[in-house]
């Protein structure tokens, strides 16, 4: 076995304050960083890149540090406000509701990957302004993978930067509607073959309740989903996969279709978890054994036998 | 390996014009008897319980004979006219529009099994008025399996009739909209334990693109869809898949939940299959080798490695 490579992470660092059917949550610990940075500590180690105001709680400084994440790229603005999320979920889970979003700092962050995060083999740009990600893989030297997540707000705002991205990175996350409307194709399939046309080579469309596809060159690969019957609060459901995925992958130190699979269902592990309670509560008690029972559990789900040759 | 059982079917026999973006066919054999009979066809022998007038075509009854399904339980009025339904389907290939539906003797359909039908083993009841599948459910002596289907035009017209097959049948079929529509449930998970509530141990959820769940007693298995790129016609998709599955059921003889799994992925294979013509003109020429050829290849795309126990 390896030992795990570290893993780069650059994006968003949040206070969320959040409201579903089943409770609230006032500045809580959010942001896609610190979703996909948690849920990857699990795998490898963690080198992060953000920015936060000096309001951001020491207290989650000394967290994220626990995990195993390296918070020598996180600049801490003095003076400054953190990025704050306020928004609310109805009865239908799948839509978010933005009440207010203050950039605050995070409205002049300029990613600067210190000297030693430079040469990270395992790179993962969470869901920001596509330019900042061009910035990121301008600094990073020989990367094995990279990884990008995005949203429908630079799909729509950036859509010549978000592509000038897809060109350059190995793996492109995306949810099915997303999918949809940077590719203007309504079969998932067409869209997840248009994304490969435009140069990611891996393709991960992330499908909520239903789960989650992986395309692969000309490989195909559905992860179901866990069959949550309470969701608490979906609130970094993608991060949270991705990050997992991109945390195993490093672990493992291949990029094989073989581990790609595994990762994805890692990835919906971390996820399924998340979602179970608010900010990132559940994954702050999650522990090795947990995810084992649950990677079990997605083996039963997605269990058939082989067919009896004398049937058919 | 046990000789197959007969499966008794009872349902539609329609003549269906359809158009599609890529084209279109009129008065083509359809109807969701005439759909899963021949799905089943493929591993059971059939036993078909349905009404035609005497202007549905001869080479149909001929063809529908030479896939080993029985007759005996099909009425041809003299005089009549076949059940036709009329419809296209847009970009969105998920919502089927009617533009028209004559039910002509259908209308006056009242199943009468014959004989030696009623000891049937295996009975699928397809999509038709719950108060016919009742009757049909009072007429079969000591079934070891029933299966019905539904629709939203009986949900909304007969809920207290469908809700009283559902108590009397094994396996509910439904699609996700119907269930939530039933149950008043958003979450597909809870409507599908609600379902059960109302009476069969085993609910399968047709999902269309995002394949199907299936719950038993307090199991629970995740079928993934074939990604299909171009789909020329989705009518009869979920008939044919509840035809495939209750056929590989019929011809196994147990209902373990190991058979019910495959099952799923067989209609999953027939299903996937049928959308790729229109009417049955793809299951017309569909061999044992393409069946088992589609099997491997859902076996490939659900497939993941056994977690390494030394990672996590």
């Amino acid at each position: 076995m390896p030992e795990p490579s570290p893993v780069l992470i650059v994006g968003s660092m949040a206070l969320d304050s959040v409201r579903t059917p089943v409770g609230e949550v006032k500045d809580a610990l959010g942001g896609a960083a610190d979703y996909s940075s948690v849920a990857a500590s699990f795998f490898a180690p963690v080198r992060l890149v953000g920015v936060v105001g000096d309001d951001f709680p020491r207290e989650h400084l000394d967290y994220l540090t626990s995990r195993g994440i390296d918070l020598a790229g996180v600049e801490i603005v003095p003076g400054g406000r953190t990025f704050r999320w306020a928004g609310y979920y109805d009865f239908d889970l799948n839509i978010a509701h933005t009440l207010d979003t203050q950039l605050n700092v995070f409205a002049d962050f300029q990613p600067k990957l210190p000297d030693a995060y430079r040469r990270a083999q395992y790179v993962f740009l969470a869901n920001i302004d596509p330019e900042l990600q061009l910035q990121v893989l301008s600094q990073v030297e020989n990367p094995a993978l990279t990884v990008c997540d995005t949203m429908n707000f630079w799909i729509e705002g950036k859509p010549d930067a978000l592509k000038e991205v897809l060109r350059r990175v190995d793996i492109a996350f995306m949810n099915d509607a997303e999918a949809r409307q940077l590719t203007g194709k309504l079969s998932i399939i067409k869209a997840a073959k248009a994304l490969q046309d435009l140069g990611p080579k891996t393709v991960i469309i992330k499908k909520g309740e239903h789960g989650a596809l992986l395309f692969h060159g000309g490989q195909h690969f559905a992860a179901p989903s866990y069959p949550l019957e309470d969701i608490a609060d979906p609130t970094g459901a993608g991060d949270s996969f991705a990050g997992g995925f991109i945390g195993y992958v490093a672990s493992r130190g291949d990029t094989s279709m073989a581990t790609l699979r595994k990762a994805v269902v890692y990835g919906s592990v971390l996820a399924s978890y998340n979602v179970e309670d608010f900010s990132l509560n559940r994954m702050r008690r999650l522990t090795d054994a947990d995810i084992a029972a649950r990677y079990r559990a997605f083996q039963e789900i997605a269990y058939f036998e082989a067919m009896d040759e004398a049937t058919v």
